[in-house]
């Protein structure tokens, strides 16, 4: 079987994870660091994503890290069904957290009173950066379901 | 090739597909009727979506009436590719005006001047309506993915 790049256990599939991985911290930082982001649900349902995507892109890519030097592709059809069903909720969750964070934003910087232009800038750069996590975890989780049926 | 209840083609499909055109268009009655929704990008941007997602879903579903009553499923590989792709990216438009909708109404009944507990539900209910249009979408576009390699 090729190796399908992007699929489980290739070096851009280790991009993809890491680039998810840091994704999701910066937008935790942006929402988190010294701010009281649980006043509103939109923006404790982000960080509840962007911690479920945290774990599940490292340890992928732990898992992809093994495969790339030990140089053996680790294909079991349960574990890789596993893998993409996961992805695939990720994904969704973090396309609903980003853009229901992002709406939440656009209208509290409208009414201009609930939060000053620095604080509302943060809010939409942690969006910005859980909808580039969300860009990768739809490439991660396409490649591995196209692997899929070949396993 | 036997027919994939809920792929393009089957009877199972046909109901899919009406209940995504109906959903959505109780979402866009939900929304538009004697209401001034375009003081919201988000609602603008779920009635935009649900505009697309009528007339895709009834044109599948007519394919799909043809289908089912001359019993001669057309299954065209170059056919099925652009509506798996058109599913796809209608399933996820769908999502994030959903998510955005719910989270505005969220805000908006939160700080209880902007809209009336009446006008708020019907926000409500436009959302939830889309939601369920989003969910038989995705049923749609994952039998057609399934389909799709044995094309």
């Amino acid at each position: 079987m090729e190796a399908l790049p992007g699929a489980l256990g290739t070096s851009a599939s280790l991009s993809l994870r890491l680039g998810q991985a840091i994704f999701a911290v910066a937008s935790l930082l942006f929402m988190c660091l010294d701010i009281q982001f649980y006043s509103y649900t939109s923006f404790c349902f982000l960080v509840t994503v962007m911690g479920l995507v945290v774990p599940w892109s490292l340890t992928l890519a732990v898992v992809d890290v093994c495969s790339v030097f030990t140089n053996r592709a680790t294909r079991q059809p349960g574990l890789l069904s596993i893998i993409v069903i996961g992805d695939w909720v990720l994904c969704f969750l973090s396309l609903a957290a980003s853009c229901s964070t992002a709406s939440v934003t656009s209208i509290l910087l409208g009414s201009g009173r609930f939060c000053g232009v620095k604080l509302c800038t943060r809010y939409q750069l942690s969006s910005a950066m859980a909808f580039l996590s969300w860009f990768l975890l739809l490439f991660s989780s396409l490649f591995n379901l196209w692997l899929l049926p070949s396993v």
